[in-house]
């Protein structure tokens, strides 16, 4: 079970796991400091119990540990029990959530492995934004696709917000990032895939007609720049979801979502 | 062409339809205070002066009323040019769109109206989330449905945060209120629609089975909750999205854009 251990001191340093959560320049998750991984809410603090991640510390109130009982059992990490004023001073604004959960990134996963039995993937190009990311894997996950994969320039998926969009999720669906963008395209073609770039070009096949492999990995763009004209060459082809005239793309996580939405309905 | 009206005091009473935007007891877009509709941003600005909202005044800096020249070229109303600093002290927070337009709300379109012709129509119940109803409006202008129908307890879509996520959509999307909520359905039925419950229940009928009609109305509620007992009764079928074991339900907006695309794919 993890150990209770009450804190009353917002400044006390066994906190600063979760401290200042919202600094650009000092939160616990930034990828190049201390790269952490931060989980908010009970729910999502189960999935990262449950996640390849080792979760090593709780900051929460009362209330939300005992909704935790179950999930915490086994671990022997401290569950820091404050209320949530505390909490307040010590993330920077207030958490109506009640509970937090830090982990400590594992290695990252590599292609080859996240690809191993993967038939669907997203691949990511400039998708800077973390609820877009977020929501690419919650979809992900709902819809049965097996991973996520990043070319340049994307956020990453790991920052607390990212972790929240996604329920979880981010935690669960494999993710690598793709070397020598964009020829490491070539990669995941070699292992069977047909590669199929997204886009909203009416000039291109519509999605339902274009998806024909057996392995599928779908590259998807920032909304606005989309993918680049270098990137959309190192693809089989060039699918777009059938869009009303005079209208925007669609959301990145949505277009996706439309993608995996058709691979599951082909899959009958 | 709008007239420049330059102001250098943000207490002038000639902004009032613009300040304090962040008031949940003040702001001008309260329906049931001034009733306004506030465009944020050129594009939404844009689809404001081409929609059946007939605006008033806008508030901006001068780039942004250089990018609205064509917009406004045919419009006798005051653009109140400022400062972004001034902008800022009149809505209450950095507005890093740099204009706001301003219309007051036309009149509830009939539900006879809005289903005149349409196809394809949403139909919400408990969706109160500003965010998904504008994705809800974004996603059906961009898949093509044609109209979003409110039952009970749904957020107001003219909300700006609603009206800025649906990228201007909710201003060009027609919607009305569907009466006597769920019994109001049959209106809907007695048009010829097919009206259809959108529910994660793995022993509903997937989706691509279930819409069968020519004309659909297809039924969605908020995450969670899902759709009332009693408003699935009142429909002709209950169909779901096939979902991965063990995951969550798809976000409200995400699931309707589902919806629409299998309709785009089965219209081919």
């Amino acid at each position: 079970m993890a150990f209770v251990v009450d804190i009353a001191d917002p400044a006390d340093p066994r906190l600063d796991d979760f401290r200042d959560l919202n600094s650009s320049d000092r939160r616990p998750d930034l990828p190049d400091g201390k790269g952490l991984v931060i989980a908010e809410g009970v729910l999502v603090a189960e999935r990262l119990v449950q996640s390849r991640f080792r979760t090593h510390a709780f900051l929460g109130v009362e209330r939300r540990r005992l909704e935790l009982l179950d999930t915490i059992a086994d671990l022997d990490v401290p569950f820091y029990r404050t209320t949530a004023d505390v909490m307040a001073d010590v993330v920077g604004f207030h958490l109506n959530r009640g509970v937090l959960a830090a982990a400590h990134r594992p290695p990252a996963l590599e292609l080859d492995d996240v690809l191993d039995g993967a038939r669907t993937v997203a691949v990511l190009e400039g998708v800077n934004d973390h609820e877009n990311l977020g929501s690419m894997f919650r979809n992900a996950a709902g819809l049965g696709a097996d991973a996520v994969l990043f070319g340049d320039k994307c956020a990453d998926p790991l920052y607390r917000r990212a972790v929240r969009v996604s329920m979880g999720h981010v935690l669960r669906v494999p993710f690598a990032r793709v070397p020598d963008w964009p020829r490491g395209l070539d990669l995941i073609r070699q292992k069977g895939f047909q590669v199929i770039a997204l886009t909203p070009n009416p000039t291109a096949v519509p999605l339902a007609q274009a998806m024909t492999g057996e392995r599928v990995a779908l590259l998807l763009g920032a909304e606005g720049p989309g993918l680049a004209e270098h990137t959309m060459r190192a693809t089989d082809v060039r699918a777009r979801i059938p869009m009303a005239p005079g209208t925007d793309s669609l959301n990145v996580a949505t277009a996706a979502a439309m993608a995996f939405y058709e691979r599951v309905r082909m899959q009958g």
